[in-house]
C-alpha cells in the first residue's frame, strides 16, 4: 500500500504520467477538491478497477466558486486526503496550487464554457459561472495528466453531464466515468459540505433524499410532474430547507422529460449555512 | 510525392495519428481555411522541416464568422488544396465538415474562450466573438490531431497569440509555431481574402504594408507612438481604405507597448468588399 507520491507541479504530473504506459488499462484519474470522504473512496476503488494506476487530483478550484461562496473556508485537509488515498491504493496525489493551475493569472485564463442549455440551468442558474469553472479545470487536469480514465461522482449529476460533453465536444480522448453516489444510513448523500451543518440541521439533511425517493415513487405511480415538483419543494421547506430546485428533467442533456427517455430528479436546497444538492433517476 | 491521404472524419483523423509515432520528430498540423496559397505553402514547407509527418487541415470553421460575414462565400476549393499540400509533400489532408467538428451543433457547442484582454481587442474588437470561434476549433484539432507541433502565419499575428496563450493555459502538449508572413512582390500580404479586390483596388492594397513599413521606420527614428498610428490610419484613408485600427502594441502580450520589450505594429482595414489585416515587427 504505501504512501501515494505526492506530486505538486504540472511538469511533476506530466513526468509521472510519462513513465506510466499508455498500453494495458493505463491511467485513470479522480478529481476532487480534496477534503476526500468515502464518497471519493468509492471513486478510487472504481479507479483502481478501471486502470493500472491511479492518480487523485486535490484543487480547490477557484474559478467555480463565486462572490460570497465559500472558497476561503472550503476544508483542506491534504496530508488525511494523502492518507486515504494511500489506504485505498492510490499512486499518485496530484495537488497543484492556482499559479500552477492558471500560470496566467485567474483573469488572464483562457475558459471553457460549456452550452447554457446544459450548464445555465439548476445548479448553473444558481451559480453562475460556476460550470465554466469546472469544465475549465476539468480541461486542464485532463489535458495534463491525459488519464485514459476520469471518474466523478453521480451526485454531482449536472457536473458528470457538463464533463462528459466537455470531452465528447472537444474530443478529449479520456473515458468520463460516473460512479453511484455513497450515502449516510439515513440516506444523506455524502458531501464536504455537509460538516457546515450544525447538529439539528443534520438530523433534518436527510429530508433531501427522502423527497426526491418519494418524488421517484409518485412519477413511477403516474403522478404528474407539476405536482410532484411542487411537492418536493413544500416537503423541502417543511423540513427546514431553502430549495432552489426540484426538477424532473431528461436523464441525458437535462431537458424536459421526453416520453420513453431515462429520467432524473435534480433538487437543490439550502440548510443553514450548507447548500446541499441530490438526485435519483427513475427507473 | 504523390497525392496526399484525403481524411474526412475524427475517427480517420485519429486512426491516421495512432499510426504515426510518438518518437523522432513527430507530426506537424497546419490548420488551414483551405483555398490554399503561398503562404499555406511556406507553412507546409516549415511542417515539413518539423516533423515526420505532415497533415494539413481544411475547414472553413463557421464559429469564427459574424453575422453578416463570408462564411458563406469564403471559397472553398478541396481538389486544389489537395494538389498543392501534395506539391509540397504533406501526408495527409483533413477536411471534415462542420457535423464532424461540432457533433452536438453549433448552437449546443462547448466554446473556448481566450481572456477579453488579449483577444477582446483589436480584431477581436471588431469582430466578437471571433477569437472564441477560432479558439475553439484550434482546441479541437488539436485534441485530434494530438500533433507535435502546429503552424500558424505571422499574418494573423494576434490568432497566432491567441492559439499560443490557448495551448499554454489549456496545457495542451503541442508546440506552437509561428511562420513568417508570405507577400507579393509589390508587399501584400498573400490571403484568400485578396481576391476579393477588384484591379483598381488590388493596386492600391500594397498601401497597408507601406504604411506598416513606414511607421516602422519612423518608430526606429523615435517618433512619437500616437502620431505614428495617427498618420498610418491617414495613409490608410487616402489609399481608398475604410482603416479600423492602426496600432503600436507589446509583442508579447498586445497590451501598451512598454520600454524594452518586443514591439509590433498592427493594422486593419477594409478596401471595398475586402477586410486586409496586416502587421510588422520593430526591430
Amino acid at each position: 500500500m504505501g504512501s501515494p507520491a505526492l506530486i505538486k507541479t504540472v511538469a511533476g504530473a506530466r513526468a509521472w504520467r510519462a513513465m506510466r504506459s499508455r498500453a494495458g488499462a493505463g491511467v485513470a484519474l479522480v478529481p476532487t477538491m480534496g477534503n476526500l470522504h468515502a464518497g471519493h473512496a468509492a471513486l478510487i476503488d472504481a479507479a483502481r478497477r478501471t486502470a493500472d494506476f491511479v492518480v487523485v487530483s486535490v484543487f480547490v478550484n477557484p474559478t467555480q466558486f463565486g462572490p460570497g461562496e465559500d472558497y476561503a473556508s472550503y476544508p483542506r485537509t491534504l496530508e488525511q486526503d494523502r492518507t486515504l488515498a494511500g489506504e485505498h491504493e492510490a499512486d499518485a496525489v496530484f495537488a497543484p496550487n492556482a499559479v500552477e493551475m492558471y500560470p496566467n493569472g485567474l483573469e488572464e485564463a483562457v475558459m471553457v464554457q460549456a452550452p447554457a442549455a446544459l450548464a445555465g440551468i439548476l445548479c448553473g442558474a444558481q451559480r453562475p459561472g460556476h460550470f465554466t469553472g469546472v469544465a475549465s479545470v476539468v480541461a486542464r487536469l485532463l489535458n495534463i495528466v491525459q488519464p485514459e480514465y476520469a471518474l466523478f461522482g453521480e451526485k454531482d449529476y449536472q457536473q458528470l453531464l457538463v464533463i462528459r460533453r466537455l470531452a465528447e465536444d472537444l474530443f478529449i480522448d479520456t473515458g468520463i466515468v460516473g460512479v453511484p453516489t455513497v450515502r449516510e444510513a439515513d440516506g444523506l448523500a455524502l458531501s464536504s459540505r455537509n460538516q457546515y451543518l450544525t447538529a439539528g440541521e443534520r438530523a433534518r439533511a436527510p429530508a433531501l433524499y427522502q423527497a426526491l425517493a418519494a418524488a421517484r415513487d409518485e412519477m413511477l405511480a403516474g403522478a404528474e410532474t407539476a405536482a410532484v415538483e411542487s411537492r418536493g419543494r413544500d416537503v423541502l421547506s417543511a423540513a427546514g430547507f431553502r430549495p432552489e430546485y426540484f426538477e424532473v428533467r431528461h436523464g441525458a442533456d437535462l431537458g424536459p422529460p421526453r416520453a420513453g427517455g431515462p429520467r432524473v430528479i435534480l433538487a437543490a436546497g439550502w440548510l443553514g449555512k450548507a447548500r446541499l444538492i441530490d438526485n435519483i433517476k427513475i427507473e
